[in-house]
């Protein structure tokens, strides 16, 4: 364990590596906390979504006029009423279409038309009096289904992007891609031990607590308000002024706390609607999504088909890695395939590298991210592969790794050449984990995996305010899903040298702060912690200034240290510190308050790592596999506050469970999701699972002040595949279908010969 | 008129002096503003305060124990419940027994318990349920009556300050103050005309139209937030924190549209009752005051007694002005006796004053500020000697107050030299105006008067962010109460040459934006306005430097103008302007968001006059006096939205005449208000008035940008003695009792030898 604890090179910080208790941390727990559904406005009414009974069909027409004249129905809105889509391009054409069909209904549950009423009982009823005249025509739910050339097509104008040659006729694969290093056919060719398979992973949905919630006000105008449960305010700004056809200006979106995105929060359903409703009605209209409606229309993670090539010398080396890539992506394109592309080889320094990937469009909900979007997918394929490999050569699956880990110069096949890089010092302390080197007892399997993610920068912006007592209260807009307050209030404190009980942090609505990016991408303790200590540096320079003035020296001659204004060594004054409290408690004097400002587009995110082992014990009776222990080692560059990096490794690592032994949509041959709850789709819960081990690996980000790489999206990223090794390993059978739930571990058992 | 229009020496503004509408104007006439009883929070419970039957009493004990019990009683608080008083000084010690009276009732409606229940029904029946044991001490309602030495003594330790040589012995008299300059009776030594009388005024309530409202809710990390309609959130946080002896920063108050504060909205009376029933309670907690609280438990102005001593020549010259002002504080001591006293002179160029004033201390509701505090009851009693005097020597009111008019230079009683000032513009522009010139009934009279205010300046900050698309987001923190909104919006729009329509205004909380003292003092359009301004600057700072990196030259070698970003003259590249537009849309690609921020204590607020010409013909029979005709002139530095400064001239004239002709507290025998409700207690409403004409006159501000003063409070000052002169024109008898309603005038003519 030794090495992979001597890359934590973090400086002696005071508050950064700290654990103090969350801001929102009583609120939460006492249940006063308002999120989506919680915000009430006088006079608010009630909105339904009219959704489609049909996977596909043609609307002939819609009538709307006996739920119209139902008494307390205050307005109805259909696609017609909201902008001509035809001036837009296809990719906002099917943003909208997804948002309210106008020609077709693409999957089962698409919405249709919407109703406010004075209640939500009054809303459903009149939902159901909307009268719509469908054509019913073939569906399709699967993804190698829908690329047969006689499949059911669903969009007469998609074209195929991305090939050498951008064919003439219409399908249901919107897009190809295409990455390569070397040539693979050399690489193969040098290749003792070649091992190629197809793995399929099923539609998974991110299973966040709270259902889609807003509350839309508009005024006569123009001027709008919105709150919401959202990963990104002002990401449900920018779109909703798309869908509406307005400035992004003329809508003020107010976030709400939020019960889980995991990406799926990161796009809109019913902002716009509401909105529009409310302009018919003029009153303030609340939607609130039922869980069925969640499974049924908002955007779960693709399914994927993905065949995985790799050859490697008996000594361990990988000589080429190919991958094939089907992604289905629900009624519209935009699948995250392009990202699972870059993400699968990642880890690994090889010569020669081909990934080629396709996504199909089916009559199933639109696809969104969801944590990682597209890696663990991808990854699970690569990494059940490499894992069969090591088997196959008689290596460790942590040494096979260590032999072809990129370090700090590999130029990765999706283009970058890395900087610093933690994979090895995860895989180390992996190695060197009591956990890996644990017995481990007959029947049970121990599986492997490597997980990458990118890290996300882009835009964000923050805002510092002193009180007289010397509060620090930030101003920014990246909402808290992970934490992310603490983590503010953390830099904040170190960088201004004041206890985090002194600095106070708020995500502000979009007209109180400058822009944030979307929370998702792990991008935030990066970005927006970079604008806070911004910001903070903001402060200290005029705090600084405050003193130079009262002691009549020059700015240069005064240093900021330990929450203090003094004189720098040398300066010949006499002169005791001025703390931030006296700085502030004076400001008034000494030119009026004390305000700080900082707004970037943060560079240089620091690409995160992570190792995970699994281990698990399979019933061969029942076909039920129940992880037994579980340990995420992750790079999280630096902690800023380790609980919740811990915290993100703990969930990723059982949403990564879930996605491997239970989850997956399951549809009937007319295109209907036959377990839209919790009840039957069946997420992992306590009982299920084993304490989740971590061990956070420190290997800071140079171009962050403080070393933040991001944490939350690589921790899904691996267990899929160590699950799934441990499976395999466990049952001496190589598993290559998820979920590995009980029916399909016996039938791997039965087609390999039986118990 | 010539010479007063001259004094607009405006530039060639594009966007300043337009007359847009308001951008909370849609709001509130469809209803859909928030105001402070308009908030709710899940599980929020009703609070009620319990108040004293009594004038003045000893509380021996309160017994609480039958509310308690009560089914949905969920907490009762008392002075008990609130932090020791004894570590606190004389004027916090005040502030707090009169928010909740912990050893004596002062006055007839004071708060001595507060009870929270499940609904306002249930915790009235509570608040009725308190016991309080009283023994009832003898009360004082008149101020002369409490200024003598056998009055019942309301503080047995209240000490006179401000004389030459401090008291032993408490009294009622909290306060004396003393202005001089040269000698008085040097003064009337060389007049040819003295003129003494003595006036009264009765205690007045602002008559906001929206009673006090407060949400509070308490967290058990000892995080506050409140929600109320104030004109001053930081201040309402700074006043509650100090009650409950908490750090500012620990209480975010959230500021509700507002329904008329005019100075009564400057304090607190429910926020620190509210949130410690939160605390107990675990709840949020909504307090909201009936009119007959607000009348008789909030803030009204003093009541007075004036007696006032001018001395002139022949020829119009004034020798020596004498004052001696009397003001009823209520309860505790805080009266604004101070800046009726700077304030009662300041028009006039007067070689020898001498303004002498004391408080006293009554059993009736502690006085707040109401618009211009102190000056309309002090410039009542001076202005209409001055009229008098007028008339005495036979000159037109008008040319005796331009003989002896204040100017740039001057130096007034009360301290300062006056810069550029716009009195004699007003002067002549009232004696310009048509309304001056016409015809005069038989019967009827016409009143003129002059008024004064300072204007205030004070801590003020702002933030500026841009959209993407090029609007402009204003972020401040002074409660719009008069339109400062759209006036900070033309401003805005002025300095970065946008139009009005993209700029958009936030009055944002305590948390959310810098630190922006209370609106009132005429100071926001200043102050605010003046950080407005500065952040903008920020903002076209930024700007030009993204310009001038895209075209690679110095900053320095870029303008702003128009909206736009241009190499300056000279500068020898092929380069088209750069928009906000434009600059904002690649703002992500070439640094980041566009924010700006300012923060700063204004100085120089430019004092403001007025001149004020009233009509009235007074029904001799039944005493009734109607205003046939008004006419308020002010010099407003520059009206950067003029309807908005008429309005304040229209609303401060309106409510000067009912001050004059028919508000005043009445009290019983047992210190009892007989008429705390708006059916006794009668506000002038349209068909009690005629239309308001105004004449804005702009004599710039130099300490402000575009030259503003402030117009908030002068507006108030004037028409007391406006119609007072008028009333005592038209029948020939000098008034000098407030207000003139009929039987008062019926009196007046009785005594003056009948009709």
């Amino acid at each position: 364990m030794a090495e992979a604890l001597d890359t934590n090179q973090a400086a002696d910080f005071k508050y950064i590596g700290t654990r103090p208790v969350r801001p929102d941390g009583v609120e939460k727990v006492t249940g006063r906390a308002n999120f989506g559904a919680d915000f009430k406005l006088p006079g608010m009414i009630h909105g339904k979504v009219v959704r489609s009974p049909h996977a596909h069909a043609r609307i002939r027409s819609i009538d709307t006029s006996r739920a119209e004249a139902m008494p307390g129905v205050m307005a109805v809105v259909t696609a017609a009423d909201f902008p001509d889509r035809a001036r837009l391009g296809f990719g906002q054409r099917a943003f909208n279409e997804n948002l309210m069909a106008s020609k077709k209904v693409l999957y089962h549950g698409h919405a249709v038309a919407a109703v406010a009423a004075v209640s939500n009982r009054v809303a459903e009823l009149a939902a159901a009096a909307v009268e719509v005249d469908y054509e019913v025509l073939e569906s399709v739910t699967d993804a190698l289904q829908a690329m047969a050339p006689d499949a059911p097509l669903l969009h007469d104008d998609m074209i195929t992007q991305g090939l050498p040659e951008t064919p003439t006729t219409p399908s249901n694969i919107p897009k190809y891609g295409l990455i390569t290093k070397g040539d693979v056919e050399v690489g193969f060719a040098q290749a003792d031990e070649i091992i190629e398979r197809t793995f399929v992973t099923p539609m998974v949905h991110q299973g966040y607590i709270e259902p889609h919630a807003c509350v839309g006000s508009y005024k006569e105008d123009g001027q709008s308000t919105l709150w919401c449960c959202t990963q990104g305010h002002f990401g449900v700004r920018d779109q909703t002024a798309m869908v509406l056809g307005v400035d992004v200006g003329d809508i003020r979106v107010i976030a709400s706390e939020i019960g889980g995105g995991f990406g799926g929060k990161t796009t809109i359903y019913l902002e716009p609607l509401a909105l529009k409703l409310s302009q018919k009605s003029g009153r303030p209209v609340k939607m609130v999504m039922s869980r069925e409606e969640v499974f049924r229309a908002t955007g779960p993670a693709s399914g994927t088909v993905n065949t995985i090539r790799i050859g490697c010398k008996r000594d361990g080396t990988v000589t080429a890695m190919s991958a094939n890539l089907i992604f289905d992506a629900g009624a519209f394109a935009g699948s995250a395939m392009g990202a699972g592309a870059m993400c699968i080889f990642a880890p690994y320094d090889v010569e020669h590298v081909r990934i080629e990937s396709r996504e199909a469009v089916t009559n199933r909900p639109r696809v969104a991210a969801y944590r990682a979007p597209g890696a663990p997918q991808a990854m699970y394929a690569g990494e059940s592969v490499m894992d069969e490999l090591a088997q196959r050569i008689g290596m460790d699956p942590i040494d096979f790794r260590l032999k072809n880990a990129a370090v700090a110069g590999t130029r990765a096949a999706y283009g970058p050449t890395f900087g610093a890089i933690g994979l090895k010092a995860c895989l180390l302390a992996a190695k060197n984990h009591p956990n890996y080197n644990a017995e481990l007892p007959e029947g049970h399997g121990r599986g492997v995996a490597v997980g990458f993610w990118f890290n996300g920068g882009n835009t964000s912006s923050a805002e510092v305010h002193l009180t007289e007592s010397g509060i620090v209260k930030i101003v920014e807009g990246s909402p808290d899903i992970g934490g992310s307050r603490a983590s503010m209030a953390l830099m904040a404190a170190e960088t201004l040298g004041v206890p985090y009980e002194q600095v106070r942090v708020q995500v502000a609505d979009t007209d109180s702060t400058g822009y944030c990016a979307t929370t998702g991408g792990s991008r935030v303790t990066f970005a927006t912690g970079l604008a806070v200590v911004h910001a903070c540096e903001d402060v200290i320079g005029q705090l600084r200034a405050r003193a130079a003035a009262t002691w009549d020296i020059d700015i240069d001659q005064v240093e900021w240290k330990n929450g203090a204004a003094r004189p720098v060594e040398g300066v010949n004054i006499e002169a005791e510190p001025l703390s931030i409290q006296e700085l502030a408690a004076g400001a008034p004097r000494t030119g009026g308050p004390i305000s700080g400002r900082a707004s970037l587009n943060a560079q240089g995110p620091g690409p995160a790592f992570s190792v995970n082992l699994a281990d698990v014990e399979v019933d061969r009776e029942t076909g039920r596999a129940t992880v037994t222990s579980f340990t995420a080692v992750q790079d999280a560059g630096k902690a800023i506050h380790p609980d919740y990096v811990e915290g993100q490794m703990q969930g990723g690592a059982v949403q990564g469970i879930g996605w491997a032994l239970n989850e997956e949509y399951l549809y009937d041959d007319d295109g209907v999701m036959d377990n839209a709850g919790f009840l039957d789709y069946r997420v992992p819960v306590a009982s299920d699972l084993p304490m989740i081990d971590t061990q956070i690996v420190e290997v800071p980000n140079p171009n962050h002040p403080y070393g933040v790489r991001g944490c939350g999206e690589t921790p899904i990223v691996a267990p899929l595949a160590a699950v799934g090794n441990a499976v395999s390993r466990a049952l001496g059978i190589r598993m290559t279908e998820l979920p590995m739930s009980p029916p399909k571990v016996l039938e791997a058992i039965s087609e390999n010969g039986g118990s």
